[in-house]
This record gives structure tokens, sequence and C-alpha cells, in this order.
């Protein structure tokens, strides 16, 4: 994870740096550090803690009259991997010449290490970073472009950096390797950043960093060349939302902010995909020939966006009656998965950046299956390796956990779903009017279940003592409870787990005694009996039963504490909308227990490492 | 769940029923009672508690001089599932002339309840069994079997019943659905229970009764008869262990001697199934013909069973090419699974009774599938119900914790994965035969591993103050950890969780702190680095590690707080090495706790119930 950025321009570079790492605070805040040219040296200053404490720092340093300004720096947020979290752990990294922030993780760091101290060289922090500032001194001696090239066939691993040179006042080099990086030139100057959010201040027009690729800023301009030094024209892209849509909009958090837009969110991903009452991918350029010869579907991702995929597989199978399959894209690459050009890939990411998916996406390709990401970020990794992309127009999501991004990898799935089955004939041309017309249904059904804030937040004053607590269902609602689990379980660290209804008597039922919460998902009709059995076997044991079913379902008082009733809706969609019910109990509980609700700890938004 | 006896005969009808239901707490122990005849009336007497507290109270009641004795009763251990653990809500069940004992669940009690409670029959428990029993009654007038046929018809669910009419002194009547009952006629009289080990000590010859069939049982014979009367010629089996084998043979616990018994039950497993050094099932009358054809395989079980077969897949994909997947029972047979002909579908089941396991058999037998199913228990229901058997032979399994099971299964599975893989022409002879080496080897490895006692039993008492802890691997360790975690959690009552380690940081690693115990699996050489990539994660935050790698791997200190080293072995082997390890870790933290390591509250050993 990590955020970083550069800037050299015309304007005060600490603030641009400050901002930035304001905005890209949701990828790393473990500590934060600067470096900037000011009177002819190069200057750091660094911290743990988050963006807040790195300004309170700069400014009690910067009471002096002598502060003259930098118009040059680079700026980095830290979500640790190697090494504790302490000031000589965080970014900027400086040897010698050289003064660099990375993303990312340099695997050979120790061999490099090794050979490094051989040479007299020897780190003072504990980090794979530091390594790369070594490494790199020791291999320049005036031309940056050699030194980097060579500095590359050395490291192994994912990095993005920008680096200070000693000797090249105001010029930022930076390259990158599977992290992200993108950067534009605007009237202030030339930035470069992990993220768009610390550019749109500045430019609504910028460029995506090829990997393996030299990018040089200067105030004036951007130059880009390959590692030989041949200049490259970089692709400019242009984004259609800005800040606006990026801060808090009013809400206390931006998770609350977050769940409230699904209405929003869900209606930009769903419409544009319905013409003539029918799913309908032609604006996205997806083709149905896409689903000629698939006999076979693997759904890769990670956390949040692999639980979407969990539902997204029942949705599948019962339509298309093909085999789907769920991998851990961490367990999926590493694993000689069974794949060949019949298997259809679907992987999923919000950034579009997971390190883990975006490698088990490339090894679809190399192996010829036919692939096709759902994502929210445009122009990112996974979109740019992917044969065909389903983007969620969910709008940039800043809260650690993951919200609307879900629900609208959801939509996606289901839109999908039955496309694929109209188009191979599995599904009549009126029946999938019908569901689409019940997909359509989801947005005010959701509206209305959002009305039930005051019942969950009073739910959850009798959650924030507990330290256990359990997800059960069964089907759609066991795929939905992997999802709620994680939700509360991240920003709450209350340690819940989800079970298959049906499964927890096979162990984990000699944890659920008197008042241990279970939230008991009983929204599918088809196996209603069989949940409300399973609900009696914990409330046997004195569990404290938080119940949500569809409304119209009877339930005896005896077996619940709760009882959420979401409104009328077909079963296939019930996610949706129990989903939020889950959302806000995740949110209020964090909120009762008076946590961080947008930054957790340990947590990054985008998990650019493996 | 629960366990039911019945006796009538010439010898103390008490001690016969109390021996038997010590011997069934397996299946059950929230409660216990008895009922049987004395003085020509029915008496009855039960209590919350294990069976030693029915002792006592027996004993309480007996020490008038009036006690004339009884030579027939009917015996229950009880497993909650409808109403608390209450005196009332235990077994035997009275409403009128009906006396009756039950396992199962009866679905549409409900129903049944408010019809009765229409005809004036109130309950007094809250119990599914008492409805039965009334409506029993509701239907007898003077002939039980005209009764019995016409309460089946209105019943539904899984039941084993052992009735008694007051009318009709010293005979018992008998049926099943789904639930397990064995009986057999010794000298002493005749006998039914739910499993062979209430008989053992009156016979080694035995029957199972069929399903929807009548045992009738008298002091000198015992008669089967279908639902309309017709005689019915019982299957006699034969068992060829005795009861000293299900005892604890000078261990302090039954889990423990379980451990120590692997060798010899992988012994059991393995060496009747190498033939010239290359697996063979000829002996298992399993033909390689079953491979023929064969495009996918499912593997569906619960708990424990379900997760060897996550290592199954591993090997099995590894093996053949095919793909795998593994599904929990109680989802995959709601869930309108996608099998046919060219599938093969693998059930696994200790006792061979696991409701939900059976009813995915039965539905894939339904479908055309072959099944091939590896259960421990002869002549169980899911061993009859399948195509091809492989038995593991581990003998009885007492612990509801299972580890010499779910080794043997392991086995069972990589015999399998290679036969299939050599039958097949996907491995070559020599090779296969290599591997057979290894997966003898596995045996004197195991030996050793189980010397480790000590180290694991320091680490547990560091472990016994811990609430939460997790377990991490990538691959075959993935698929170990799942079973490390249940078989901790199920017995330490510890909140322990498996996790893809690479999946850690997308949600759960907000739960790791100083302190937090982490169990790293990392006996797999081509992730290796990944794992300890992971483990830097987890001890960046502070986390206690407990490493687990194979001999000859370098691991730097500073990473971990524990190391255990297994013997040296073939990467795709660790997985039956560290099963011990974690089983060990599991008993000795349950220990140091302070805990009833055999009988852990709330589970129950054959999980005969959804």
């Amino acid at each position: 994870m990590c955020g970083i950025i550069g800037f050299t321009g015309y304007t005060e570079a600490k603030k641009v740096l400050i901002d930035g790492l304001t905005a890209l605070e949701y990828r790393g805040y473990d500590s934060a550090g600067i470096a900037f040219y000011e009177g002819g040296s190069i200057n750091t200053i660094k911290t743990t803690g988050k963006v807040a404490a790195l300004t309170d720092k700069i400014a009690a340093l910067n009471t002096s009259a002598e502060d003259t300004g930098s118009t040059c720096g680079i700026g980095h947020t830290r979500w640790a991997t190697h090494g504790g979290v302490t000031d000589t752990n965080a970014h900027p990294h400086t040897a010698g010449k050289v003064t660099l922030i990375h993303n990312g993780i340099i695997e050979n760091y120790r061999e490099l290490e090794i050979r490094l101290k051989e040479e007299g060289r020897i780190p003072i922090s504990q980090t794979d970073t530091e390594i790369a500032a070594l490494l790199l001194d020791s291999l320049y001696e005036g031309d940056a472009l050699k030194a980097i090239k060579q500095a590359v066939e050395l490291i192994e691993g994912a990095y993005a950096f920008c680096i200070l040179f000693a000797d090249q006042p105001e010029v930022i080099y930076s390259l990158r390797n599977s992290s992200p990086l993108v950067a534009c030139h605007a009237k202030e100057g030339s930035i470069i950043a992990s993220d768009m959010v610390a550019l749109i201040d500045y430019s609504k027009d910028y460029f995506v960093v090829p990997e393996m690729h030299v990018v040089i800023l200067k105030k004036d301009k951007i130059i880009l060349t390959d590692l030989d030094g041949n200049l490259v024209c970089p692709r400019i892209l242009h984004v259609n939302w800005d800040m606006t849509a990026a801060k808090k909009g009013g809400y206390p958090h931006f998770m609350l902010k977050e769940i409230h837009e699904q209405p929003d969110s869900l209606r930009n991903t769903i419409l544009p995909r319905i013409q003539n009452k029918l799913p309908d991918f032609t604006a996205d350029a997806i083709p149905d020939s896409l689903f000629d010869g698939i006999t076979r579907i693997v759904i890769t991702a990670c956390g949040t966006a692999m639980h979407a995929g969990l539902i997204g597989r029942v949705m599948l199978e019962k339509l298309l009656r093909l085999p789907v399959t769920v991998e851990v894209a961490s367990e999926f690459r590493y694993q000689d998965p069974i794949i060949d050009k019949n298997t259809l890939v679907i992987t999923i990411s919000q950034s579009g950046e997971t390190a883990d998916t975006l490698a088990a996406l490339k090894l679809s390709r190399e192996r010829g299956a036919s692939t096709l990401s759902i994502v929210n970020v445009k122009g990112s990794s996974i979109a740019r390796e992917s044969d065909y992309v389903l983007y969620t127009h969910a709008g940039p999501e800043i809260a650690v956990a993951s919200t609307k991004a879900y629900t609208a990898q959801l939509a996606c799935l289901y839109l999908l779903a039955f496309r694929f089955a109209y188009a191979t004939g599995k599904l009549e041309k009126e029946a999938c009017m019908e569901e689409m017309q019940q997909l359509l249904n989801v947005i005010p059904a959701l509206e209305e279940t959002l009305s039930q804030d005051k019942i969950i937040e009073e739910i959850s004053r009798q959650l924030k003592e507990k330290e256990d607590l359990f997800f059960i269902g069964r089907g759609l609602d066991y795929a939905l409870s992997c999802e709620g689990s994680i939700k509360l379980k991240e920003i709450s660290y209350i340690h819940s787990e989800a079970y298959a209804a049906g499964e927890l008597k096979h162990g984990t039922l000699s944890l659920v005694t008197e008042g241990v919460p279970v939230v008991a998902l009983a929204t599918q009709q088809k196996v209603y009996a069989k949940m409300i059995s399973n609900i009696r076997e914990v409330k046997a044991r004195d569990a404290f039963v938080i119940l949500i079913t569809i409304s119209g379902q009877k339930a005896e008082p005896s077996i619940y504490d709760y009882h959420i009733v979401l409104p009328e809706i077909k079963d296939e969609y019930a996610p949706f909308l129990a989903a939020v019910i889950l959302q806000l109990l995740a949110y209020y509980t964090s909120l009762h227990r008076g946590l961080n609700v947008d930054q957790p700890r340990n947590l990054a938004k985008s998990v650019t490492v493996e």
C-alpha cells in the first residue's frame, strides 16, 4: 500500500504535498514524511502517525524566519510492510545523494542488503526501501537514468518510486513496476502520485505511468522515457468527477456517506446497461461472442470483492447451469489453476490495482482464458490488462471499508449473469425483462432500507461491549454473511465470523454461549424452515439473535432478540438490501466503540502488495 | 444427535441402559433419562447433565426396599435441538399410554402441535419429541403397528424412536428414518441403540435397522417388519473390534489416545492399499472404470471431513488437472448443484451418518453422478448409499474433536488421487511408486512428530489466556489451517480463525495487535518467500508468532516467538505432520484452560440432524 506524491513547480511544494498526502491517506496512515529542496539542500521531515502529525511537525520546525519556502519535493504516507512503525522506518529514505519514497515490496532486499553491506553501505532502518536508496546511490555517478536502469535490473518486487538526486535540484525522477502512478502537468507545475485524488485539484487530464518507464518531472514539463532514454508520448486520459465527490458531503464519515450513496451508485451502474428492458453491454463493448464456448467460470478476487464473487457464483450457476468457482486471488495465482480457453475468468477489484488479483488476471490470460474484470477505477491496471471491463460507476470510494463498490459489483454480476443467460438462450426474453424490472426495484427498496437507520443504531449499542459475533445464513444469505462479517470485523475489531448455518454445529457452536450475538440472515424462502431450526439451536444456547427476514416472513418472537424486516423483494435480490443493513450495523458498532470508522488500524484501502 | 438405547431381556435393565448411555454419551450430553417397566407400570427418571447425574438420581430414588428391578426399558442421552436444557425437555416423554425417546428433528412439529391442541392434547415441554408422543397416543387403539404407520405418514423429518406402550409390558417398538439404529439379540436379551458401541459388550453380530421398518424387541427375539407388518429378514453384520479399543487405554483423554493412534491408523488405512508398490483398490472393489469419463470432481462433507476435502482438492487437481470443488454439504444439497454422469462426487464422513452429507450423496446419485465415500463406520448409511466406499480403518473415534479419522481421510484421498492419476495415464508407474514410498515415509515421520509433545505443551501454556488466534498459510498450508482452527476452537473455546495468508490484509489484519497469537504454517517451498512476507506483516503489528516449517527451512528469529520444525518430508506430505502439531496444540490448550477435552460444550460427535 502506501501513498506517494511528487511535485515540482511554481508554488509552495509543502502545501501541495500535504494536500496530496491527505487525499492519499486512505492508502496508509502509519507514518508520513516529506523531503524538499530548500536553500540548496534536501531537507526531510518525517514522523509516525497520520498526515496531521506531519503537518504539526512541519509547523513546529518552520517557526523560524529562515523558512524561504520550497517549490520541489516528495511526500509519502505509509502502511508498514517491512519493519515496525517508527520515525526511522518512515519515508523518505536518504542514502548519499539519493532521497526517495517507495510504494510496494522489494522481495530480494535481503540479498541486496548483504551485497551492500560488503561494500560498507549499512542501512539505519529495517525497511526494504532504504536498501533501494543505498543501491541507487551506489550506482549513481551523475547519470540518473543509467543508475535507475542498473538498479531496476537488480531489484525484484513491486514498486513505485519518486527520487530526488541532491545534485539535480528541482527535478524528480519516478518509475513503477506493478504499483500505481499517475501524473499530470498543470499551471502550478508537474505532479505525480499514486492516485488521481491527489492530482484532481490541479488538473482533470492525466496519464497513467507505463510500467518500467521513467518519468522526469521538471517545473515546466514532464518527460517520459523508456529505460534506455528514448522519449515516449504519454496517453492522456480525462476524469469526469471532481474533488467535491471525494469529500464527505455533510456526513460525519466517508463510510456513512458512501452507504447512503448506494441508490445513486446502483442507478449509475445499472441504468446504462438496461436497453429495451434487457441487459445490454453494447456501450461497454462486451460482445455476446464472449460467452461462446464457455464451459466453466472462475471468479477470482480478494476481500470484499471476493465476497461479491460468492454471490455472483450463486446467480451464475443458477442461470447458466455451468460450474462456477470462486478463488481467493492470492491462492489462485500460486496453485497452478486449471483454466483453458473455455474458461471465463472474472476478476473483481474496486481499485483495479489489487496486486494478487492483477497477478491472477495476468496468469489467466497467459493460459488462454477469456477475461472480464469488474473494477471501479478507470484506466487502472486490472482494467487495462483484461479482455473486457465492466466498470462499476460507484465514484471514488474513500472509506477503507468498501460499501457502495460492493453493491455495484453485485449489480454488475447480476447484469452479467442475466445477459449471459439471455444471449445463450438459457433465459427467455420475457423472463429476462421481468428480472431486469426486479433489479430496478432494488433501488427504491434500498432507499427504504436505509431508513431503518435508527433500529440498527439501537442494536449496535447492544453490540458495542461484545468481543465475538457470528453471522449465519444459507445460500445467498451465507455468501452475504461473509461480507457482513468482514465489514464488522475490519472497523469494529469485534472478532466476527461467518458460517453456513448448517455448518455451525460442526465445531463453532462451542463458542455460542449466553449473550453471544448471532446475526441470522433468513431471506431465502426455500431454506427458511432449515434456517429457523438452526436459529433454534443457537437460541437454545441463549445466544443474542438478530434476525433479518424479508417482509411477510413469519417468525416467532421466542427465537430472536431483534428482528429486522427488509422491504418485500424477490429472494434473489435480497442480498442488496441485507448488505445495507450489515453495513450500517458495522458502521454504528464501530462508532459506538469510539473507533476511527474510515481508517481502521492496520488496514489500507488499496492492497497493492501481496 | 442424541443417543438412544432400548433393552428387554433377562437381566437388570437399568444397568444395561446406563452402560449403553455411557458409551453413547459422545452423541450428546445435555441431559439423560430412562423409562422402564416396574411393578406393572412405566417409571421415568430424567435429569439435565450427563449420564453420571442420571446415575446419581437413580441411586437416590432406589434406596427403598421396594426396588424390585426391571428387565425392560429405554434410555436417552440428549443434545438439545428444540427447547432449552431442562428436566422437562429431557427424554423419555410420555403421553397417555405412550412413552418414547427420539433422535432427530421433527420438522413439522408446529403444525402437528396446532392439530393436537385442537383435540385438547397439550404438551408440557418445548420439544418436538413430545409432539410425536402425543400424536402416537392419539392414534393408538391397541394396535401398535397401525398407530406407528399412521404417525409416520404425518411426521416429516429425521428420527429414530424407541417406544413403550403401557399396555404391552416388556415389549419395545422401534423405527427410524435417517437417524441411525442398530440392534442385536444376545443371551441377555434384545438390545437396540444408535451405535454399535452400546451393543458390543453383548454381541459382535448385529444388524442395521432398515429405514421405515419396525423393530419389535421381545425378551427372546427381535421381530423386523415393514410398515404393513410383513416380516423382513435382517442382514446380520459382524464387527471385528471390541470394547477395549473404545476405552482410553491409559491416556487421560480419548483425544490424546486417538492422536497417538495415528501411526497405527495410517498403517491400517494405507498398507492394504499398496500392492506391488502401487496404489491398489482391488480389495475395496473399486474398479479403475470408475475414473472413465470423469471431467469434474465434487467433494462434499461437513466440518473436519470437509477440511480433509480441501487438502484432497489440492492433490487431485495437481495430479489430474481436472477441476475439483469442495462444497459444504448443508449448502450443496440446497443449491441445485451442477453435477452429471461425468462428475465424481466424493463424500467424506467419520460416522457415515452425517445427515447433510448423506442427503448430498443421495442427491448426487439421483442426478446420475458416480459416488465414492470415505467413511470410518462399516455399514453406516453413507457407506450403504454410495456406489463405492473407501473405508478409513481408524477404529472407533470417541473424542468429539476428530483427529485420527481426519488423517486417515487424508490418506484415502491421497491414495485415490494417485490411483486415479496412475489408472488414467496421468502419472507414470515409476513416479507413482516413488509417491507411494513418500506416503509410507509419513508414518515414521509422524511418530517423530508426536515426540514434540513437550514444546507444544509449553506453547499451549502461553495460549491459555488468549481469546483470539489466527492460523495463516498458503496452498496446502491454508487448507490445513482451516482444520487447525476448528480443532482449537471446538475444544478450547478460543475464537480462532483460518486465513489464506494473502487474504489477511483484506480486513482481518485489523484484529492483529500486540500479543495476538498467529500460527503461521510455512511448509510449502514454492510460496515460502511470500509466507515470510506475510509473517513480517503480522510481526510488524507485534503478533505472537508460532512458526511451523519443515526441517531445513531457514527462518530469522526476529519473525517468530516459537518455531516448530517438522521432520524432513516432501512438501505434499507435510499436512499429515503439521496436522499432528495442530491437534496437540488444541489438546494442550484445552487442557490448560481446564476444559472437558473429549466432550466440548454444545457439540456432539455425530451430527445426524441438519
